[in-house]
């Protein structure tokens, strides 16, 4: 049975049972450009009484570096880019330590700067992402070249969460799914089918993913955002003592079948916040998996320690 | 077994053994932009042999207008808009006779301008589409009005090919399908996966579809296009002598779950031709589900006539 955390005393008890405080981001600190009420001052006070805090989040638009801006941007300091484990980086990393791709080989990104971003830091040359030259013409072009000359040294695909979406952009992604008789890796970053933004459900890296999927008659040969636990890997390698303790370790999230099984999977116990994609109710019906504790929102372990 | 049609003696076999000859337009007539060869003369040849030719194409982008307009391009003349039957038209009719959807309800499409001329032709308003406000914003805008503020009056949803594709699009049929607890009927124009454009395959309605079906939790309600027999009905309601001898016709395509599908359930007879998505090694390694023949293209009638 999942404890709803509402008491001071509650959260004294989660302050003493862990140590490392993960979150994930959208829906539990803030909603697209709308910070939740008391993130800041919650996080704050974390660090003031010595925990760590660590940032999992599956949105692969941004780079690390874009997520710190935007930590400073809601007033969130302190936060360095070794703390944040977004599934842009965790798909770089896939691609360069488990896939081993050569660095001469590029990559072919459907999705936005956050992932080019990070596998160029890497090293890699990447193909498509916001390539202006993808946007450029106002219906859809069949002999656009990049369509119809398809680059020999893309060695890979990455696919996940695109706004500039368009058909083109699609059609390119699965002529390289198909090429070389289907021998393309293809990662996804991530397969949320939807994502919440001011109060609306929006469509996520995972419904994009289904178009090319479905087209081509494959499936991702590797997801690398949360459930998958290549990401909490690299998080216990730069934290030895989760690694050797992991219920020292709290993961808290919006999403039951991301968040918490990421957290479940990777041996840490979990809380669910109620600002994103679950409701009470669902909580309450569930008769597995469930949470060890859910909560409102976040911002309420700040409002009741005041208390 | 597979008859591989390449004789004139079998040519003259099939010309009296039919009178009514049901083709696919795209990958069996033309390819995207370009006519394949002596597609005009066969067409013309079976008309002088007083064959009845009646044209069945998945392809919703088009109205039966617009392809009369393509028919006259190409060449080829003697063509009148009840010969075509192509899934815009197959869904308005579905909405409008089996659906019996009010006339004052509006329908949101995701798709291009074929269904929404078909659905005005019938009296109904639609939303969506082609609609210039739904390309204007050079980034996803997610205040966009469309999406913020839905239309009460939308009483259906209909989703087919979409070159104008982008993230708005797909997001707002999305609000529309979750919207009054899932209840707006879902309908699919076709469920085709690709389909073949200048020796490649692009995106095809059914992968478009798979993204707002799997980020909204719903299948479709219906799928007017072929391989559904909804248009094999609305044949045969014209064509009485078909409905009574439906083997004195000859289904005519380039895809086997689609158009031979279509034929064999309607109780036709098949003709795979090689110039869309099928090879001659595919067809022939079929243990179940052959056509009755196969050839290399449509022209063939043409020309082994002549010999």
């Amino acid at each position: 049975m999942s404890t709803k955390v509402s008491t001071s005393e509650q959260v004294k008890q989660l302050l003493d049972a862990y140590d490392y405080f993960l979150f994930d981001c959208d829906g539990v600190l803030w909603l697209g450009d709308h910070i939740l009420p008391k993130v800041a001052e919650t996080l704050k006070s974390l660090k003031s009484h010595g925990k760590t805090v660590i940032f999992v989040t599956n949105n692969s638009t941004k780079s690390r570096k874009d997520y710190l801006k935007k930590f400073l941007k809601f007033g969130i300091e302190g936060i360095n880019k070794t703390d944040i484990f977004g599934s842009s980086y965790a798909t770089a990393i896939y691609i360069n330590k488990i896939l081993k791709l050569p660095l001469n080989e590029k990559i072919w990104i459907l999705g936005e700067e956050g992932i080019k971003l990070e596998l160029e830091e890497l090293g890699y040359k990447t193909l498509g992402a916001n390539d202006s030259k993808l946007n450029e013409d106002k219906e859809f072009n069949p002999d656009h070249e990049m369509l119809t000359e398809l680059d020999p040294e893309v060695g890979c695909v990455v696919a996940g969460l695109c706004l500039n979406l368009n058909y083109l952009k699609l059609s390119i992604t699965m002529q390289y799914l198909l090429t070389k008789n289907k021998s393309l890796p293809f990662i996804a970053t991530n397969i949320d089918s939807t994502f919440p933004s001011k109060g609306k459900l929006l469509i996520g890296a995972g419904s994009i993913i289904e178009t090319v999927s479905y087209a081509s008659e494959r499936k991702p040969d590797a997801i690398c955002g949360k459930p998958n636990q290549s990401m909490m890997n690299s998080i216990k390698a730069d934290y030895p003592e989760l690694q050797a303790n992991p219920k020292r370790g709290l993961m808290i999230g919006d999403r039951l079948n991301t968040d918490m099984k990421f957290g479940k999977l990777g041996g840490l116990d979990t809380l669910l916040v109620l600002t994103g994609i679950e409701t009470e109710e669902r909580v309450l019906s569930l008769t597995e998996e469930q949470p060890t504790y859910y909560m409102d929102k976040l911002g309420d372990i700040f409002e009741l320690t005041r208390e």
